[in-house]
């Protein structure tokens, strides 16, 4: 099966291994005259960049080359593929330990799948998260579009272990982009500090969970039925690594409550009719109501920690002990953020194009409102 | 966009609504030889069916009846298609109501999509949760082709409001099928029948959540990257009407705990590698491990309580109370069992022909294996 | 594998069988608010209809009735779906011949995939061109919107073994509407039916082909590379029964020709650009360019002559002769012109979708334009 | 839309412009094991390769560089990922002539659709035939995969212009891989030298015709209805750039002809039914019959030749003459050869997959298996 192409009208592939010789992303279906440049794509891959405090040491340079799909710096209507070059890759601890699968990852299945000898498992090889990169160069791109047509997706880490950052506003998880933990606050910035030192010393991992809101999707956006617009995001937030559930909205409180506590009243305002509460995260029966759209992915805690684990020598069958060394992030949340709003922009892109959106070259003056709403969006101060 | 159809190599669309003449299911990819009667297929339907103590009294006969795809008893490979003829609706509450969209559904964000004179208000129209009908009746024949390959799909009841059900087996799933409210455990059910005796007295509603157990998924099944198998999981149960979240394996508490209290244990059973504590859920980057699938479902409570609600006048726009009359379920979450059951039996079929099952006709052994399996699989008491 | 769907965005799915209870459509993505009904449907379906002077004498009352997605005559949203009541089915010869794969048909190659005892052979059972039904209800509401579109799609007989009915217009096509044989006019017609006499008389068939022009579609549409236009409408026209080539514009011509002779011009004729030769029927690089579309697809002869066949005993695999008995049509051309424009029509209508085009409800005034056209259109008086 | 992407087992996506940085092609769906490295790609590229006695003198290296997928010169059941550096563009001719779209090529179309300032007009860009090199590398992977199942797909010129090859047979295709026409004799070899040399001197260039044979289908093979193996195969075909017609076994014949002339037989050769004739070209009713499909794709005559040319200015509107100078092939159709069997590759690879075959990791012996026969296979003198 093929699985490593993403969407519909605006459909991505992406390739690469985490210690091959690239990664890279296949964006289709993009309209023509689209303003991109490499630079530009940096704002938003620098928030998924590991090699700060409190992620792996790992340097990877994450500079985008483009390699086709431009011409005088737009996009022309054809495939824009992206590639970063891999650097900085060591693989003698996995070559030393490559018939021992950590117990925390994909190791086994993926070499039952792919067979013992076959699979590169050097840094978990294509499920390495590394693959990530290319989701977040192409939600760059995605993310340009929709800011033309008033959309805004923003996010921020809503819950580390068992901390809970509380309800999140829109402002809140654009204010996120310039703390290195992703949180929605200062204060709750240096609690999630002094937690990962505290995790970092105990050698330990925590777990936790991405808030992500998209203003502006216009009300009757999705369709009922099998292909609902929640199913949709459900389908993209868990098809990135380490995640482990998916919350609508206030869906796990809604499935503990009584229908009494959950009524919402629709209301008028000013022509446009809006949910008071909002407890189904703007859609109702598959279709946007053109509210704010929120819903939550939780992520379990970075399986490779510095601890002796039990498994399997797979050349014998028999067990085994084994230490994890080297670097690795005492939480992956914060930087799974980026990796969520790519995936909502890109999902959103796909959603809007199927309902006849961005079916025209892209104007000048379209591209110059974008520049603006670019930078007015992007105030990473966190370099 | 045209949303109604789900699967690749297997392939359902359904078609009908609420008090349309008919619901039904197209089933495409079925293999030839298999053999099918309406008969048999009550016994899933009659988990689904409402008209018991605790749901809507609304007299649904879910007969099923095929109209194409079978030819002496078995199918030819053609698509099988099964209709059910709708009874029992009246409409004069939706007419007189046709103006004031309820908050809870999906009337208005509806009415926006496919213009207010044109959807069809009856009921809930397309977007009832009547349509699923014919989701059980497909999933009912996807099963019998699961149990050929010694895999089993079980559910039940595993929370209701706040009251919690615990850690649950494939086999409390399976005795679920003999209780009503599809609980694992006979005290559960007594206190489930006195939860929701109270809500009924009440006039209100309770949410809940749906275990699901898929055990004998060969592993290896699945795609890592963008088509994981817990991301079509994912997708196929947020596809459910009234679902709210997803969670996959031990997945909410993962998010809230230390990678040190997550390790898990690779060990070898006799030759089969199983994780001890399958904190994962029986999938790790994607692709299944071997070890039992696990997965659980979060639905809303009902919207539709009988109080007053406040919502808009949609030729005016003012504001407008409505009172909400009539039958409706204390709570989805018992009959929503039998609809993710069944969408999960449809979605490992589809997984496994995708992977190379089932692309032989049906043998007449076969069909007696499966005939004998389902036997022992059924075990409805509760008619 | 599932292959009874067609389409994307506009995405229909055919089931049902020669001699089984019914044949049927279900269309997903219509727009709402599309007045449509059964009384409409029946003027496409009569050019479709055998029982005429040179078909075969079955009596296929082909009467439409909507099962769903239907709400006070107009479309909902919902899928539409129609299904025909199967009738005057007799099938004592094919039971009596099950063992007797006939040649010119796909008997033998159906035992093979869905296994002898399996696939429902009465009367070619999904094989048979019956199916081709449900195809032109679908292509006769798709035609309808392309109409709001100003797009017309029409067809007739182009050749009939080796007569040629030379250059045809698109007045032509549409005159061949009121023509028993479909032929561009009525000195072409007296011929045909002079040819069609003698092969009855010498228990014979013949060959032919069908002209398709599509006067309408917007310059753009259409994807270069593998989604070229031009390689979905051979997909389409190659999956109609006994279909045999494919030719685009003036394509086997040009393939027999020296650049020199094809040499087109592009001409401005007030502010539209047009090709004055159009040798390439309409589209370039895969992309529409605005001028009519054209493009013939070939038939075979019917292989159901009355007379003595080769085949094998497929219980003892030796060999065996067979006489074929009972109605047939002399040639197939002159019916397979309606199932040719309608996936002409379903295809354009996909792609204008795909395109962005008919994402809001179809209004009153839009009902009104369509209806007017659509009497302009049919003026079918070969009844 | 997005239209780069081809199959859906195993799934080609391509990228690149003709004088953009590259030209490339993912594959998604190959099996892990599969032993693959660069050199052995250039048996089959050198066939597609320009810069011969008859054709552009562009320089074009076609040297494939795998970029991703591989691990110790085996798939990994990654995306495999092959990247051609483009050279040799000169595109000053292009800059020049901007504003004038040549009439026989999708300039006029394209630039409508995109834009006229956005697309790369370049050597066509995106719709050059340039874009070829990444099918034919594809097809190349998916060729020895078939070679293991006993499947040969060959190809060779059958017509130029007027001038008509005959009856082909599948070692004829095979010889051709030696003649640089890629004609299916020595004599018509010469034919065909004298042919080209009399185009080129006249500045001028012909169309003709590509026959394809693949022995080895297993019956069954393919879906009845939509998803005819034969429409896949015309859409596959259709899809390739100057194609204009395609025929289905003895298709064009078949549609002038009798019945009682296109009769045929079954017959029972040790075990194995087959046709005597097999005017169906192994393909009745969508499925394959286990005889040879062979089908015949049409060209159009290269547009390009040194003439004067009528088209339009579009920044006036106005009509000018331009005159195409440099390098074009006097016909494209031995080149085509090679495209031509790799699309057939690629589709009869992914039908398979989708039909249950290549799901578990190639061994070490098929390796040497597939080995040997692509040795046995490749007999290319004509470097």
């Amino acid at each position: 099966m093929a699985g490593n192409t993403y969407g519909s009208s605006f459909r991505i592939t992406t390739f690469g291994e985490s210690h091959g010789k690239v990664n890279g992303v296949v964006m289709d279906g993009l309209p023509s005259g689209l303003m991109v440049n490499e630079k530009e794509m940096s704002d938003d891959l620098i928030l998924r960049k590991p090699g700060k405090k409190y992620s792996t040491k790992r340097n990877e340079d994450d500079i985008p080359e483009i390699i086709s799909g431009i011409f005088n710096g737009k996009t022309t209507g054809a495939p824009l593929t992206i590639i970063f070059h891999n650097m900085d890759v060591e693989s003698s601890y996995y070559e030393r330990n490559r018939f021992f699968p950590r117990p925390g990852h994909a190791d086994l299945p993926a070499m039952i799948k792919y067979g013992y000898d076959n699979w590169d498992f050097r840094g978990g090889g294509r499920l390495s998260a590394r693959e990530t990169v290319s989701r977040v160069v192409a939600g760059s791109v995605a993310r340009k579009l929709l800011l033309l047509k008033g959309i805004v997706v923003a996010g921020c880490v809503s819950s580390l272990g068992d901390m809970e950052f509380g309800m999140v506003s829109l402002e809140d998880c654009l204010s996120s982009r310039r703390r290195e933990l992703r949180t929605p606050s200062d204060s709750y910035e240096k609690i999630a500090e002094g937690l990962l030192q505290k995790i970092i010393s105990e050698n330990d991992s925590v777990g936790g969970s991405v808030q992500i809101i998209v203003r502006g999707v216009p009300a009757g956006l999705g369709e009922p039925v099998f292909d609902k617009l929640k199913a949709n995001i459900a389908y993209a937030m868990l098809g990135i690594p380490g995640s482990t559930y998916f919350e609508m909205g206030d869906g796990l409180k809604q499935s503990r409550s009584r229908g009494s506590e959950m009524m919402d009243k629709i209301v008028n305002r000013d022509g446009k009719y809006s949910w008071v509460k909002n407890h189904s995260g703007g859609i109702l029966g598959g279709i946007a109501t053109g509210d704010d759209i929120f819903f939550r992915i939780g992520f379990k805690p970075t399986s490779s920690i510095p601890r002796v684990h039990d498994t399997v020598d797979i050349r014998s069958g028999s067990a085994v002990e084994i230490k994890i060394v080297g670097r690795h992030d005492p939480s992956i949340v914060p930087r799974a953020v980026a990796v969520a709003e790519s995936m909502a922009c890109i999902l959103i892109l796909d959603q809007l194009m199927l309902s006849g959106e961005f079916r025209k070259p892209i104007t000048d003056d379209e591209n110059r409102i974008m520049n603006e709403l670019w930078k007015t969006y992007q105030r990473v101060e966190s370099k």
